[in-house]
């Protein structure tokens, strides 16, 4: 464990959390909000802690696959622990469990909020938590890299427990130039989505916080309630954004390039195939809750995408649908986005690795003697992926079955429990119940909320480098 | 695919079912009910069908691995289908589904009941429920093959697809004699809980009926109120024999030959390390509820036992305890028994290889040169048992996601509709809500009930056979 590099890399997030800050007070200062005090003095800690970790290059600038993971855990933990002081400095809560519960739901890109009525808060907090979401959705380490001069194959480990997804590809040999050009195409499509809102008649305020908000596939809204008040012309521009940030970024790559149907992968099918059935039935199932079946089809497809894009928002309170459109909802939670998206769930890809892996199985029941290899896209997929695909659920599960126990303590139905650990774990943001979209997470005891905190980032950061942290033989020295 | 074979021994399993039939025939002699000519003319009903199908003896006997599957999937089937004609004659119940649900729940030992009153059965009913869960625990296909003469490999694939578990091991070189050996252990415990039983007071039926419910895991009682109406002490007994009968039946047979040290394997040692932390937990959790520790602990201990052994006797409505309690039975219901008992759930067995294959990965994230093979009671598991598990419980979640979707078409409550496919699947009974312990099935819609049928031979058979069921391929000639 090279601590030194670990500390000094940590240095350099605190500085580039300090760059963050800038946004909210920027938003601050326009507004003319009293909370540009507090972000300065957050700008201030964080730039003197910063200096401290970073006023000398470690001479041993070595890392091995287990630093990496221990980087990109304690790098999140560390932005999330900092970028809770300025909810704090405002006022905006008292509690700094409830300040870390809001920063880890924003860089996590999970949306759950401990805060009753966000239209009261300061437009620069609104701004803060949003861009939050940005921040995290693409990755703050891919993001980082894309600017610190960090050189070698070290950067892959980092890339590779930072992304989303079963495995990781890189665009071009150049991990940095991989980083840089995810970001571009991340920034274009924000930006694409921002002036299509504010055609839209949203004001720029809004378009801005929701435009960031669905990029990182997040969920935080500038409004209490979330997409209610906005044009049905806006949800249905949010919900195809939400779908858009859900499909794997290399995919946007292969298109500019030209390469459209290598870019239409199995993947991409499976997912629009599952949205599409998921929409339908949602559709057949709440028909009679609304006036027209236009209105049905617009608010399942909106929460379809909502939920299984992991953003969370809400056009309605789906929480009053019948059975059938609650559990599949709750379905959608787990499955998530594509691999290399900005969204969260154990992902499309993994479920059709589970699936063609039991088929496989089914089929040497039948004839034993033929063992086929998995292939996706017509290419094999390696027994590595297969089994750390397999290996990874059975973690889900673990980490998932732990989290409903502790948070059972305080007593409250089990499907508020449930889609709690879901909707967290999943990053995603709102359950069922108790935390339903109209409800929030403010009243778990501080127990459960640590437990959500790390359910959140164990979510999206696809629980190994969380987990590695429990293992003694992690902190060993070589 | 040989199917005159199959159906040679499917004759077969329907002429062993006219026996078993013989049972509750006598039972209704012996207490003087009319339902005597329903169970008479049942076992004519099947000796015909029998005569039909088994009056040639095939001349091809060579079963390949897909046809021990799809016999023991069918035999489950044809045995349910005819073991129904009773409780249809008899005027139970007017439901074929109803009398379908009521048989398949006692083969495979679920114990899930559609009956509101069971008081008023006949007792000679009551007496096949309870003799269907004890011709279930142990696997009917393994008794048949303990007496049929069937020689040859092909036995060891009936066997393997019957047996609960990751791997099946054989006690003796001969599949027949492992047979034998293991329904001499399951009778002579049967005999034991019905003499203690006895000795403590219960009567005769009552004992009898207990003991084949509690050999089997099943969980029919011949009374409304489940174990409620007995004695602390008896209540006890069947809480031990519970247990007992959890336990890999082969460690009954290494303390037989002596070897108690390795009788004690690490499955055995998870599983009482499970009972234990459970126990102790919701004793703390529910000790409120009653006047004394003592009191509370008999109830967690008993309940526990239950759920883990799914078998599924109550001596209380633990649907009102508090959540943290309804959680931890809800996570025993899936761990589920010892593997090679006659409980069922995932296996503890199974939990273990999923505990060491997530370490396993974590050390491999950590020293990623050093990979090291998983081991149990010393010995290396063969790495396609790891695999097979893992498939396992992809299979597990596949068909329980789709279970609990088509079952909220009922538009129950979302607690009702998992513990409902928990409780089904994995051979339980009573679930939460309106399935908890003072509930019944009978409410459902006849789809959910055909789902939640599948479901029960499904988690008995342990997916693949049922599963293998809708492959096109196992129908297919090569």
């Amino acid at each position: 464990m090279n601590y030194r590099m670990i500390t000094y890399i940590l240095g350099w997030i605190l500085l580039f959390e300090a760059g963050f800050l800038l946004v909210p007070s920027l938003t601050a200062l326009i507004y003319g909000e009293q909370a540009v005090k507090s972000f300065l003095l957050s700008i201030a800690i964080c730039v003197v802690v910063s200096a401290l970790l970073i006023f000398k290059k470690p001479k041993n600038t070595s890392l091995r696959s287990r630093d990496g993971f221990v980087i990109v855990s304690l790098s999140w933990i560390v932005l999330s622990l900092f970028g809770a002081i300025p909810f704090m400095l405002t006022g905006a809560t008292t509690s700094f469990v409830d300040a870390l519960f809001e920063t880890v739901s924003g860089f996590t890109t999970t949306g759950a909020s401990i805060f009753n009525n966000v239209d009261i808060l300061p437009r620069s907090i609104l701004m803060w938590r949003s861009f939050t979401h940005w921040v995290g959705g693409m990755g703050v380490l891919v993001f980082i890299m894309a600017f610190l001069p960090l050189s070698g194959g070290r950067n892959m480990y980092i890339m590779r427990a930072e992304s989303p997804g079963p495995s990781v590809s890189k665009l071009v040999p150049r991990v940095r130039t991989t980083a840089l050009l995810l970001y571009g195409i991340y920034f274009a499509l924000t930006l694409l989505e921002f002036v299509i809102l504010l055609c839209g008649g949203m004001s720029a305020f809004d378009a801005l916080n929701t435009a960031f908000a669905t990029a990182g596939t997040g969920g935080f809204a500038p409004h209490s309630d979330s997409m209610n008040g906005f044009s049905p012309f806006l949800q249905v521009v949010v919900g195809v954004f939400m779908l858009l940030f859900s499909l794997n970024f290399s995919s946007y790559f292969l298109v500019l390039k030209g390469r459209f149907k290598d870019s239409f992968t199995c993947e991409i099918r499976t997912f629009l195939v599952i949205v599409a059935a998921a929409v339908t039935v949602i559709t057949l199932n709440i028909r009679g809750m609304f006036s027209t079946v236009g209105e049905a089809l617009r608010h399942a497809f909106f929460t379809v995408s909502s939920i299984i894009s992991t953003t969370g928002f809400a056009t309605v309170d789906f929480n009053l649908w019948p059975q059938l459109s609650r559990a599949i909802l709750v379905l959608l939670m787990f499955i998530g986005a594509c691999a290399g998206s900005t969204g969260g769930g154990i992902k499309v890809s993994r479920i059709i690795i589970y699936f063609k892996t039991a088929v496989r199985e089914l089929r040497t029941a039948i004839h034993p003697k033929q063992v086929k290899k998995i292939t996706m896209d017509g290419k094999p997929v390696e027994q590595t992926v297969v089994r750390s695909s397999l290996v990874f659920l059975v973690c889900f599960m673990l980490v998932f079955v732990c989290s409903v126990l502790i948070v059972s303590i305080d007593n409250y139905d089990l499907p508020t429990n449930f889609t709690a650990v879901a909707a967290t774990i999943n990053n995603i943001g709102p359950g069922l119940n108790a935390v339903g979209p109209t409800y929030n997470f403010a009243f778990f005891s501080p127990l459960s909320k640590l437990v959500l905190i790390f359910d959140m980032l164990a979510g999206r950061l696809e629980l190994l480098p969380m987990l590695l942290l429990f293992a003694p033989t992690t902190w060993k020295k070589s």
